[in-house]
């Protein structure tokens, strides 16, 4: 078995050395791993250091782990070199479903058969990706944010041949590596996040084809406006307390109708009363907290978050 | 010629003091104006107080107006009194259109007629709301978010009947009110916030609804990803910097295609050459910066939105 314990993991090789696995390998650094990179890029290993050099100052200032040190980076010149002692791999390829499924498999041939290999994959899912590969139940989809070292959030998911340990192996591992995890049961294209972007995305670009917005009225309307309670309360929880004392009951049994007001284009589900439950019965489950509590919370948080925003204007 | 230069203006009166119409009377108090309030309910004083109690070390740690002070609230027993007086009314009644409708023609009647009447609805059009009236050309959507005392953003947009004098006037008013303004050409049912806000909250019923996200999962998956970012850079900046160095232009060619993935079950637009270039040129009037300085920005930001959140914590 050359699978460490999620905790125990001392290297991470980092597969594609763009935007994304450029980042990875500056948040893996910054948490104290030793990084192993390679990409096929000629210039890959100056573009990866002004990548960290300029990522450093902000890790730094939020504090690196204990013996966290920028040179624990090595820039490797073949793949199979990267992979070869790393505890587990990330792969950040660029967004082509052949691309990936070939890189997979090498990836999959040259690393220990046990080694878990994640991939940063915002568009396909592990079932598409792992059949080129000969050990696919150690593959999986460790989906990040722009800019991985400094948003938290990483969307775990397995595909059909992958093995339940791994998903798990590896959601232990990101919230050791200092991210913030959600592992999800099954495949959805674009998992959560970017399911909830991409409709407000599209909306935006239907407003904009429309004449009904411009781009700089959509980005107000949603940093002057929601976008402040979205750094920490979610749209279920500002939904929660928009129904007053009654909370989100109040609000799915009193605004229920209006879900079929035409706003958006986005078809409405029907709220059938299980589904109007589920909501209620989650929201209750996220935070058992009452109204009053959450909303003295949200204005303290908004407080805090607006002052902030003031100081760093220029 | 009743009605005041926008930074004239002295007495707000408030009409309706539920969540919103309190949460107002608070901003303008804060703001150092004198505010008359009435709401039908019999207890409104009371609440109107407690809601004031409540907002109040918030707006005092956020900054006071010079002179505001809370005593400058009278709450008075009759819709006639409350306006008689005001240099501009704010209507913030219950979302029910023929009450809307009555309430607005009662007000219209009270009120001098070049005083401006605003209307917090979230759901109506002023077209829709104005038929009462018998001078509807005063009559204007200034739709707020809540809390209204803490979020900056205001949407104003005037009815088919409303002068473009009036629009311009209550955005005018809304700016020295401390408010962030966006004045709309045309209505659009929902504005543009709630619009962007209810493609994903719908998004997010269908994935409840499948199976596919609990309501835990979609509100961490917004407050530990794109929420931290939405607080400061907007969804299209978000994407233009998406893009690298190439920006918006190079994420609308690039991943122009994937707009028909299944991401959502809103239904793309078509993305035109118009409606690119729309969206590239937007991004640019909206701030000249170039890619790489708002990337800094975007860092610097998150990190202390980050940090604060992190300061926070109980």
């Amino acid at each position: 078995m050359t699978r460490p314990a999620p905790a125990d993991v001392r290297t991470v090789a980092c597969v594609g050395a763009g935007v994304i696995g450029g980042g990875w390998v500056a948040h893996f650094l910054a948490r104290g791993y030793d990084v192993i990179a390679w990409d096929p890029a000629p210039d890959a290993e100056d573009r990866l250091g002004g990548l960290v050099d300029a990522a450093w100052p902000a890790l730094a200032s939020l504090g690196l782990a204990e013996g966290a040190d920028r040179s624990r980076l090595s820039v490797v010149p073949d793949l199979e070199q990267a992979v070869a002692e790393a505890d587990v791999v990330q792969e950040s390829a660029p967004e082509d479903l052949d691309l990936k499924i070939d890189l997979l498999a090498r990836i999959d041939a040259a690393t220990p058969r046990d080694v878990v290999i994640s991939s940063s994959t915002s568009g396909f899912t592990m079932t598409e990706m792992q059949v080129g590969a000969v050990h696919p139940e150690r593959l999986v989809v460790g989906h990040p944010f722009n800019p991985p070292y400094l948003i938290p959030l990483v969307e775990v998911v397995g595909g059909e041949r992958t093995s339940p340990e791994v998903v798990a192996w590896v959601s232990q591992f990101f919230e050791h590596a200092g991210k913030s995890v959600i592992t999800m049961d099954r495949e959805v294209p674009g998992f959560i996040a970017n399911r909830l972007q991409e409709a407000l995305w599209r909306e935006a670009l239907h407003m904009i084809d429309a004449g009904e917005a411009t781009v700089e009225q959509i980005d107000a309307s949603i940093t002057q406006g929601p976008g402040l309670r979205w750094a920490f309360h979610g749209p279920m929880k500002t939904f929660h307390l928009a129904g007053g004392q009654g909370g989100m009951a109040h609000m799915l049994d009193h605004f229920g109708p209006s879900l079929k007001a035409p706003w958006t284009r986005l078809e409405a589900p029907e709220l059938t009363t299980r589904l109007r439950d589920a909501v209620v019965q989650g929201v209750d489950d996220a935070d058992g907290r009452t109204v009053h509590e959450l909303v003295v919370e949200r204005d303290r948080m908004l407080i805090a978050v607006m002052r902030t925003l003031q100081e760093m204007q220029p």
